[in-house]
């Protein structure tokens, strides 16, 4: 099997069958196989397209490039969830508590990322004694006796994955549904996962901006995951505006916390009660996405979701006194309020842009090396198609620099306030469940 | 500027500016830029083409990357010929010889190249005493004395042409008219021509097989030419079976020789009638391609020509007494004749197959590491559309081994012989004048 044929097959619109796929994928892993053929086959792709066989091989050749994790000391359909990304998405946070709480095991590997704020692990690292260093066995064992673990990424998972996405974020063939959706998957799959949920987010502050790639995308993950035998589901949320009106670290956490006090913003309650009632049906708690929720709502309202949670930060070395008492977690130095130029009717609060001011403040990493400020960030206090009277408050900033007029600037050019009244934009766009 | 800004633009189907085609080829060349970022854009121009002012840009981006040959020493303006290659083109060792003596100086550089036989440098090896080691004064005295000279490859032309073409080749992306034509255009713009007449070969035994894509190619590189300030012309003709009867490098230096006495084989005279007449416009010695048909007449029918061939070959320091005496050329030890199998009508002389069949015999270089058998080759004794008796000779094989069942067997496959008549292919197929 030569590598030029195959680039050559692909590039003529052919099929490419499940040895030519593992090929590719193996010779690239052990560097067999070099950089530019690789980069022109994924260019080659991303005109020419995998059809729904393709996809699934790649996604399993990606997995089977390196180690899997076994989960099954654990008891139960482990369900896994992952977004797409997006400004002040603490749903992992809140979800995995309640979904845990309902009695389906969610043992999560999870990252620090980059980007507006921190991944997970970041997040939860506002809470003073926290941890992801867990043995496989005290990992395993927390999920069977709590429901829900963290653990930091461990392992050597899906090498080819990563060699790929490297190459790439440098060769201008990012946005290929077929690469994108095997990506995202194989790391799940590797990462134990016996079903999927996923968040794919659409608008401004998502990856796939527009609603018709963004579905494009949740359906080629959901036929992946099914054709590879792990029952997956997807929805399309917005992420025009962000997410809650917390963005930052210890924020976040604070807010996940409200959210599973029942007391969250209404759309990130929105969204967990959306994700976790998928993840209850695949976990085979529910048979009914509706039932499911009713039972997700239950543990919210009876405390057993924060039970939950509070054990869960307790079991990896953290002060749960936080649940009780937020204000133990990082307090940024200065709170500044941004008062509306003007009265009238929110109608952008851009996600990208305000993302990027709460970065400017220290909540992101722009580079792997950069570190987090895990106090600081930004509160809003309006969502797009609320009112606003001039002078009132539209965002909290939560900032160690007194002095901040470029982050000032930014929210000011990126919060939009109309004259006329202005439509709420509907959160959850689509279910896709094949 | 950034490389993979570059690659997306390309992707999308924009347009390249000038200089973000000079900082790709100055990048790629120097280094700094990596291949997997050169064949990820390869691969989208593969998808995306190029428009006119690009492939011009693309063209002198590569002319301007090494060195330029400056032929501003020879009085005239200097035409220069390429064929894109076929089996059996003997074209250009009658052509120089033809157009220098109508006064059309041909200062040729030449290569040796892979294939089903060696290059013009090779063929003219087999006349004793024949090199190519001339200084570029020598050289250029030479042509402004006789009116043409061969030299080989110097300099450091087209480095960028090099290695985009190594690349490709490996990595999916040779097929794409807009890089072949800048490849081929670039170099005769380097090696100094200032007007350029190309023979897009098209048919089973070259590289554009169909008419379609010769027809593209050549209006690419006729167009690219009058763009950079290189009138330039075209034709498109028949590969569908080799061109005149010899194929192999002594064999066709004899014919070359025959074809400059007015004796050459119909379609090879054709040709060369064609091709110089264009060299002879191009080169304003004729107004008219009819009027400058008529002045190759002449020095063909009046022996100019073979006189300037005869100087040519002195001059270089061979033994120009081949020409009156071709015996003097090396022979190979068998003369083999394949005699037809039945009566009827020869339906096709597969090109490429019987090429091969050459090599087969030593002709060509199958590596660069191969060494040539000048001696050795094929001469037909029909072409396509020819009648045959059964029994009667088809091929005579020059051969260093008496054993070839090999060649025999695939000469039978590819030469077939129908019992309906068969219509000779056209030679011309069209002229590209813009």
């Amino acid at each position: 099997m030569r590598m030029v044929d195959i680039i050559e097959k692909k590039r003529n619109g052919e099929e490419l069958t499940t040895e030519e796929i593992r090929f590719f994928v193996d010779g690239y892993t052990d560097g067999s196989i070099p950089d530019y053929q690789v980069s022109s086959l994924m260019m080659a792709i991303y005109f020419q397209d995998m059809n729904e066989r393709e996809r699934a091989d790649l996604t399993m050749a990606m997995v089977e490039s390196g180690d899997q994790i076994d989960l099954s000391g654990i008891e139960g359909i482990k369900v896994d969830k992952h977004s797409t990304g997006g400004v002040g998405d603490t749903t992992t946070l809140s979800l995995a508590a309640m979904v845990a709480a309902v009695g389906v095991p969610v043992a999560k590997m999870s990252g620090r990322g980059l980007g507006h704020t921190g991944g997970t692990i970041d997040k939860l690292e506002s809470i003073k004694g926290f941890h992801v260093e867990l043995s496989n066995e005290q990992f395993m064992k927390q999920v069977n006796e709590i429901g829900t673990a963290v653990i930091g990424q461990s392992g050597n998972l899906t090498p080819a994955d990563k060699k790929l996405y490297a190459l790439r974020d440098v060769t201008g063939t990012v946005p290929s549904i077929p690469l994108i959706a095997s990506s995202i998957m194989s790391k799940k799959i590797a990462a134990g996962a016996d079903a999927i949920v996923l968040d794919v987010k659409t608008g401004d502050g998502a990856f796939m901006k527009t609603y018709e790639d963004a579905k494009a995308l949740a359906q080629a993950m959901v036929q992946i995951g099914n054709n590879v035998g792990r029952k997956t589901m997807a929805i399309i949320s917005d992420m025009s505006q962000p997410l809650g009106f917390a963005i930052g670290n210890a924020l976040e956490v604070k807010e996940a916390i409200d959210t599973l006090k029942g007391n969250g913003p209404k759309d990130l309650m929105e969204l967990c009660y959306t994700l976790g009632s998928q993840m209850i049906v695949l976990g085979n708690k529910a048979k009914s996405l509706e039932e499911a929720r009713v039972l997700l709502e239950e543990v919210v309202q009876n405390g057993k979701a924060l039970d939950v949670f509070k054990k869960f930060i307790t079991a990896q070395g953290g002060d749960a006194s936080v649940v009780d008492d937020p204000s133990l977690l990082p307090q940024a130095k200065f709170q500044i309020e941004l008062p509306a130029k003007q009265s009238g009717y929110v109608e952008k609060i851009e996600a990208d842009d305000v993302g990027v001011a709460a970065m400017l403040l220290g909540a992101g990493r722009a580079t792997k090396e950069s570190t987090i400020d895990l106090a600081v960030g930004l509160v809003l206090h309006k969502k797009v198609g609320d009112s606003v009277k001039d002078g009132e408050s539209l965002v909290t900033i939560h900032s160690n620099k007194e002095d901040i007029p470029e982050v000032i600037e930014k929210l000011y050019k990126h919060i939009i306030i109309s004259n006329e009244p202005v439509e709420a934009p509907t959160l959850i766009k689509d279910i896709i469940k094949k």
